[in-house]
């Protein structure tokens, strides 16, 4: 580390944090801000978020005694400046294979608690926790911090109404408010903020509150207008304030979440008080980055390689899947009246932008509501429209029960569109995308289909929107999308993506490709090819139901494999080995996917090597199978490998 | 039907209540009182909370213009006067086979829109309704009708957040308070309240609420305070109040939910508005029938067949899955300080009861929000305690991602026991428990126990608290809890049922049992020793993971067959034959339970007939598989059975 950084290499614990001095912890923060700009303009990573919670972070680890009491962050993005204060301070392989995860990791340090990256859980953790702590006579201590976003989520408000029940549970909650956790809606918040004492940091939210008080607010705006609506004049002192004062929550704020003094003494009375108390923070999203600042569309949230000074990416991938969905969905709104979109919180991640500025009035930013997001497609749907719900797909679980009791049980045309689906990787467990072709096959009625480039991506996306009486899915990867791949033929509503060499006939292998793991099944129908094994590669393009063609077409075949970038509990493979059984085609079936565990931060490439994910790797084990049913064996297999199958 | 309804019996449809004056209003209300007392003490069903909405329909219906205006009920057991008034008057069969439907249907009537009876949902509805008169350019209005109680989830908030988003988007939100949508939590109500006229109906509030004052509160209060404090003194005009004022959306109330003039003026103004509106009626469940509003415990919410004067349950059944548990937890708290219970509203319906009164400080009941539960009870595991969560099967499907990531991925050790788990029936599609092990499959380490009389279940329950560093399931069925069914060995952790006749070795069929099926699968055995085919019953007891041992048991049988209580998409069948294939165990398979699609309210009994899942359907197409492997055809079997398989 450079010499600019001195204060913080010392830093080895939060416990350090005590000897500094005021002046100190003004420089070991500014010290914070540059390491932070530099590392993750070298790696990526979540920058704006993490400038923003530096004087916070620092308070909360001098008034909280971590880990014996429990610091909790929600999403878990801004913990950036955690772990610098909690001995983690190499961020050379930040979200890599081996480095520091992006998120709190139980597995790097005793001071994590949450590792889940899944918005507006960190209340219902911090309600377990307190009342263990109730239910064992602790006295340790619990502080929740949530952004002002993630309030707008339905579990932070099932937490509330339960912490609000015990005014004698010890909790402290605090709202991280930067005003920035997505779309500017801040509503009334200027008027509200110009009886507050007008601190430097003040009158900058006052200026930039000004600046953008014209924009039209889509989203949140409730919430913010509820939040900022709170304070009514006071501040700064314990005192139940608007909706928290109807729910019976001691409030204390709002607090220039970059005032240490002020924060610490905030959070001081807070620990002492001996109930539940919020204390709401404001803070600058990007603080002290001129780039992160001057940034209005949040480009600075999360970041790839940037130029430390500009900002500016270093790298710029192809073109990736989320473009092409979005490119696709102006179109359709151009030709299609009925078709409106929704997104939760995410309109840029999702691909969504272009449509919103195309058709401003047609599109929905429901907050981080995923529940929300569905059970109001089917209300969109039976009122006339088609609603297109854009999500990451690791975050549609949070809607399953809408998608099953809300959408598909009322015969609901509503389109899921599932962008990062399968392993993304970097971002850790929780971002991986490997469960909803799992979860979504016992949905009756409901349509998946895994488009394999972004040919089908546009024609799969038009196919679903026509389905008006029953939800359909179009689940695709992160990231750049690969060249297009060819069909050689159909079969059914199947693409053949290629036959066996020796003609249109049966084959030995029936080779089931979905999605964007086509290349890699043409890349093991030629290792197999090279083993003197025949196969046919097919990509159904529609997952489920399992197409009729499928039987007969695997009868022709000695083995049939399946590939799928999903969990292989339940998924693809096992619905394939379903349709097979019921159909009375009891030939020997291998399933390859995601096992049934939770992977580790690396990168894409990295996981699926280690869990043999690979061309190679299944080419392999299908010779061994192949050669076991023939009681032909290849010279080129050793004996253990056949064993393996 | 009796003279006595001779006004209901004029109704044919909701116009015809146009041309009814006060006085016929009145004597109208009386006799769907009446009506509703006589038909649901017939046949059972959700007798409380449609006697305290007489008027509130009535005034709906003559309000509103259904269906044109769309009138929406939240869970729907509030639905039966809706059916009365809009030309649905046979209620002889209701709940069952070819009868009416206990909730909402739209087969019946296009006056119904939401089927689901999962709370909290009707908000989100609304807003996509609304939204979607607003894209279409129609002036229809969309009114919801939502308990106290569902306010309580999460996605009541979501949906909040979003209509009050929109200040120019007719919605007429009705707030049904009858203060017993759970456990008694008035809190401040009675200070609150009397302010309010006092009117006859007022006084009797106000009456019971200094009754039950002195309970201890548990669940729900910061919500009942927050709508009983949005008063304020004001009533009966638009303002804006309390929290709903915080979120921007104009209140209306306390109305009182019996008086039809009232209501009407109310509603009449609410429709006017051109904006979201919240009314807040206040209404008395068990309105004007003597047993239930003397019952303090709300069993009167829904009920078996009963006596119309007394109230009193005319057959009562045996044992049942819910009580053996609910013992069995007593137990178990007795021994373990550790061990806590969580309930999502239904402390009773899920037997909680006892354990809740032995052990007052260790239950949780929060409110109609199962993501809560789910994620609290992590933070309760984290913090040192073995928490259980005990929940009707198919309301888990909300809290999925919180079983995943948040209890499953931190490795948290928390019980979850679903009750009401397979085909319920009655109830009608959406109380079906036949998800859980399907979801459940790709949740990594998670554990799932199906026991299969109640030694199993105690015992199994008892398993499933000693794990803990990973999640745990105890699913069992509704209802009377058959007989005890005896293990004649083990294999691996799996009970042997049945060993072939001639003895111990190998066998023409392997049957693995689940849960409560073990005497069918009995039957099927017998009936296939009949046919001459022998037959091995295992009971797996934990049916994820598969047992190790299954695999190579498999080995010694032509067949194996699986036959479960839930969805055949992913569930314990595609998990069994996933399991065979790793194993390299290629040998047929057919997997028996619940096909993927959405089941009509009919018996239990009636529904498993309907889709097959009986010993003689069952045998019929093993003997059908057997033969056609052997090659040796039953006389017994035509040739189209054989091909059916």
């Amino acid at each position: 580390m450079g010499d600019g950084w001195d204060l913080l290499t010392r830093v080895k614990g939060p416990r350090d944090l005590d000897r500094l001095g005021p002046e100190q912890l003004d420089r070991l923060a500014a010290q914070i801000r540059s390491f932070l700009v530099d590392a993750v303009s070298k790696t990526g990573g979540h920058l704006g978020p993490n400038l923003g919670v530096v004087e916070l972070t620092i308070a909360l680890h001098r008034v909280f005694d971590s880990p014996k009491d429990k610091v909790l962050f929600d999403t878990g993005h801004q913990s950036y400046v955690h772990k610098l204060l909690t001995g983690r301070q190499d961020f050379s392989k930040l979200k890599g294979k081996g480095g520091l995860s992006g998120y709190p990791s139980r597995a790097e340090s005793e001071h994590d608690i949450i590792e889940n990256s899944h918005a507006s859980t960190v209340l219902g953790w911090a309600d377990g926790l307190a009342k263990a702590n109730q239910v064992l006579g602790r006295e340790d201590h619990v502080v929740a911090v949530i952004g002002d976003g993630a309030l707008t989520g339905g579990m932070a408000w099932e937490a509330l109404n339960n912490i609000a029940a015990a005014k004698d549970r010890p909790l402290v909650i605090v709202v991280n408010d930067n005003e920035r956790s997505y779309a500017p809606t801040i509503g009334g918040l200027a008027n509200h903020l110009a009886t507050l004492r007008t601190t430097d940091g003040y009158e900058r939210f006052l200026a930039r509150g000004k600046d953008i008080l014209e924009r039209t607010p889509v989203v949140g705006r409730p919430l913010y207008e509820t939040l900022h609506g709170a304070k009514k004049g006071l501040k700064d002192f314990i005192a139940p304030q608007g909706m928290f004062e109807d729910l019976g929550l001691k409030y204390v704020g709002p607090i220039d979440g970059h005032d240490l003094e002020a924060l610490e003494s905030a959070l001081q009375r807070a620990k002492r008080f001996g109930g539940p108390v919020i204390i709401h923070c404001l803070t600058e999203k990007g603080r002290g980055y001129q780039p992160a600042l001057q940034d209005e569309a949040d480009r600075f949230h999360a970041v790839g390689k940037i130029h430390p000074d500009t900002g500016l990416p270093i790298a710029s991938s192809g073109v990736d899947w989320t473009s092409v969905f979005g490119e696709e969905m102006v179109k359709l709104g151009n030709e299609r009246a009925d078709i409106v979109a929704i997104t939760a919180a995410m309109l840029q991640p999702v691909g969504l932008e272009k449509f919103a500025k195309a058709f401003p009035d047609r599109v929905y930013d429901v907050g981080i509501a995923e529940q929300h997001g569905a059970v109001s497609a089917a209300g969109l749907a039976t009122g006339g429209l088609h609603p297109v719900f854009a999500v990451y797909a690791t975050f549609l679980n949070r809607a399953f029960d809408q998608v099953l009791m809300d959408v598909a049980l009322h015969d609901c045309g509503v389109t899921f569109v599932l962008d990062r689906a399968g392993i993304t990787g970097t971002d850790g467990a929780s971002h991986n995308g490997m469960w909803d072709m799992s979860i979504l096959q016992c949905v009756p009625n409901l349509r998946i289909a895994a488009p394999r480039d972004a040919d089908q991506v546009r024609a799969q996306l038009r196919e679903a929107v026509q389905v008006d009486d029953a939800p359909t899915v179009v689940r695709f990867s992160k990231g750049a999308v690969g060249p297009a791949v060819a069909a050689v033929g159909k079969v059914g509503g199947m693409d053949v993506l290629r036959r066996p060499a020796e003609g249109t006939g049966g084959a030995d292998v029936l080779l089931v490709s979905v999605g964007a793991l086509a290349p890699m099944c043409l890349e093991i129908a030629d290792l197999l090819d090279k083993q003197g094994i025949s196969t046919t590669v097919v990509d159904p393009r529609w997952v489920k139901p399992v197409d009729e063609a499928l039987a007969p077409l695997a009868e022709g075949h000695r083995v049939v494999v399946t590939v799928e970038d999903n969990s292989r509990a339940g998924g693809v493979g096992s619905a394939v080995a379903q349709s097979l059984r019921d159909a009375g085609v009891d030939i020997p079936l291998r399933d390859f996917g995601i096992p049934a565990r939770f992977l580790d931060h690396a990168s894409r490439k990295e996981l699926l090597a280690e869990i043999g994910l690979t061309a190679p790797d299944i080419a392999r084990q299908v010779t061994g199978l192949v050669s076991k049913i023939d009681g032909r064996l290849s010279g080129e297999l050793s004996a253990e490998e056949i064993a393996r199958d």
